[in-house]
């Protein structure tokens, strides 16, 4: 029976949950704006030659379908690259650094029933065209500030640098196919399987040793030092050095209470090219939100630029927020000879801000059933008489 | 060249636009919320088999695709058929009358290059499980305020009614082949087409004189009685005696100065079951918005339930209103000595409603040419001393 069924992944949002949806969303572009980012809007259809392709998401999660042409579309499967198409072709002219913002609904086909949203909302920033530490300390303190501002209090944002664990792996592994197996391992955070195939590897019992402490550089920024004793590559002090930098920014923007250091993170398998960042709330299994410096996506559409933003899930937030906000109603059941004294009261009501349902008697069954989920009910029913 | 490409009907909606586009619908969310209709998110994807088929769209309209599963998934076409899911399934327990709202985007693929958009905003209402005039009313009341809350003065509304047109068709042709015919030049608004048609079929004259003059049932309410003369029939009858008890309800409402009486409107071939109307402003060639009684499509979602509703057009809305909205920014330059600073400094402005970019000055290539899109450019730069 398919009367009723949804696709597989996607969700109806029924009014209370709408209603904070709308609340925090609010909120959050209202703050966005206020650091003067710029929103956009872009078709929920890409061509995959485009957007498809420079997509940070796997193939197999992407929603494909022909169009008319014969060309493959896909649904897109996240904000960066439509962005970055953007930014590239109709702001071309627009100089550099460029604020852009969203707040969209984006696509991953899933595969069980059960599993993860197919289509869910994204509200995020990217910061375009500006290659220094402020501009990732940036993105964060804004992050930081936007989960404030919607409610969120219990949050931590893990820190981390693709550099770093890169490095360390050229140090230690030297070839790029072993790096990618460890890779994956933090990746899907699977860091029983990390230290069983370490264990494993032909390494000096020393290599192996500095391997396993790469998964206990998380804390205070303090953990740094510890971080550069094991290295000794430019590469990786350069990482540490480029945290640093941004950790005594976010210092200045007085968020540094919702930081912890985490040289593990690698939040895709290939995207970010600098630091990058999740963000976790007491209350939910996953990451309400992440994002990172990617240098690398604006060479593909012709205009190398450096980059750096992030992703909130907003839905994820409001699961962490846990509140909920149900809009009160108010009801003026009238009959048709009092209609237009009826469209006067509810009309006074609505001028101060209460929201009023108008409801005709005859077109309702059961009034007093029906009366019940109004907070305050006005009947302008019969002759003026009776009713004085 | 696909780099930056879309596919065929899909636009982009840069910064001014999008803050016109946010600003109107916010204006036009804010009075539907006040009238106490519910706003509810579905899918962007459907089951073909639930909303794809019940959908008004022609079926070569739909953009199409197969998920994991083989089943066929829709782009949602319009927002009517998912809502009465909604309506008849999750929302099952709650009681008749409903008023739910909308503001989503549908898909409508299209064939040319330069066409009409392939996804674009309606933000609508349905009023279910009311039969009544006054439910007619309300919906083109709201429609009314809503227009002129987004700012919209100068528009008419055509209202006609399905009945009228179907039963003099019956009345003079007697076959359904026939009135389709008819029915169908109305649809296309090929009023040439329809006289030549007219002209061609084996009728006497006064049957011919008939069908010509449903051309000119056009005006105001008063054209009713003119409507009355031309036919016989009870379902004639009733049907403009519903227009005429809509009409007066609307005399109420006070905005029988947006009316006009159109007895030649067929918005969809199959589709409304009663009363329809269709909005044009002054400045734009199609319809803003339709909207109109459909009394059988909740039946097919196991049901039945008499519906009533509109959907307004919010990009053509905002050609109509051809306003700009641009946001004035701010800007504040620093250096990293004086980040501490300037954050202190934007923070209190933005706390004042500004929109405030702030940026390291090592960050900007040319300082000159980045400033010039700001209203006002404050500097942090240098030791504080050399400042003073």
């Amino acid at each position: 029976m398919f009367m009723f069924e949804k696709p597989l992944g996607m969700v109806d949002t029924l009014p209370k949950l709408y209603e904070v949806k709308k609340k925090t969303r609010n909120e959050m572009t209202n703050e966005i704006e206020g650091w003067g980012f710029e929103f956009i809007e872009t078709p929920t259809l890409e061509y995959y030659e485009t957007v498809g392709v420079q997509s940070a998401i796997l193939d197999q999660q992407l929603f494909k379908l022909l169009d008319q042409q014969g060309h493959t579309l896909v649904l897109r499967p996240d904000m960066t690259a439509p962005i970055a198409r953007v930014a590239a072709s109709k702001l071309f002219n627009n100089l550099y650094p460029q604020r852009l913002a969203y707040s969209a609904n984006v696509f991953r086909a899933q595969q069980h029933e059960g599993g993860r949203p197919a289509e869910f909302e994204q509200v995020g920033v990217e910061l375009i065209g500006d290659g220094t530490s402020s501009a990732d300390a940036e993105v964060i303190a804004l992050m930081v500030s936007v989960l404030r501002k919607a409610g969120l209090n219990n949050f931590k944002i893990a820190i981390g640098h693709i550099g770093y664990a890169n490095a360390l792996f050229k140090e230690v592994l030297g070839n790029q196919e072993r790096a990618d197996v460890l890779r994956r391992f933090l990746y899907e955070k699977n860091y029983v399987g990390y230290r069983e195939h370490v264990k494993s590897l032909p390494l000096s019992s020393i290599d192996k040793e500095r391997l396993f402490t790469l998964l206990t550089l998380r804390g205070g920024i303090e953990k740094v030092n510890e971080a550069k004793e094991l290295v000794t590559s430019q590469e990786a002090l350069s990482s540490l050095e480029e945290i640093t930098q941004i950790w005594s920014a976010l210092e200045a923007y007085q968020v540094t209470d919702y930081l912890k250091l985490d040289l593990n993170i690698v939040s895709h398998m290939s995207y970010y090219t600098g630091v990058l960042f999740e963000v976790y709330a007491d209350n939910v299994g996953f990451p309400i939100g992440s994002g990172g410096r990617y240098d690398h996506l604006f060479e593909k559409f012709n205009r190398a630029a450096p980059a750096t933003g992030f992703g909130l899930h907003l839905d994820r937030l409001i699961e962490a927020l846990n509140v909920t906000e149900e809009a009160t109603l108010q009801c003026v059941i009238y009959s048709q000879e009092r209609r237009a004294e009826a469209i006067i009261y509810a009309t006074e009501l609505r001028q101060s801000n209460k929201r009023v349902v108008m409801q005709d008697i005859t077109g309702i069954k059961d009034v007093d059933a029906y009366t019940k989920k109004f907070e305050e009910v006005s009947y302008f029913i019969g002759s003026r008489k009776e009713e004085l």
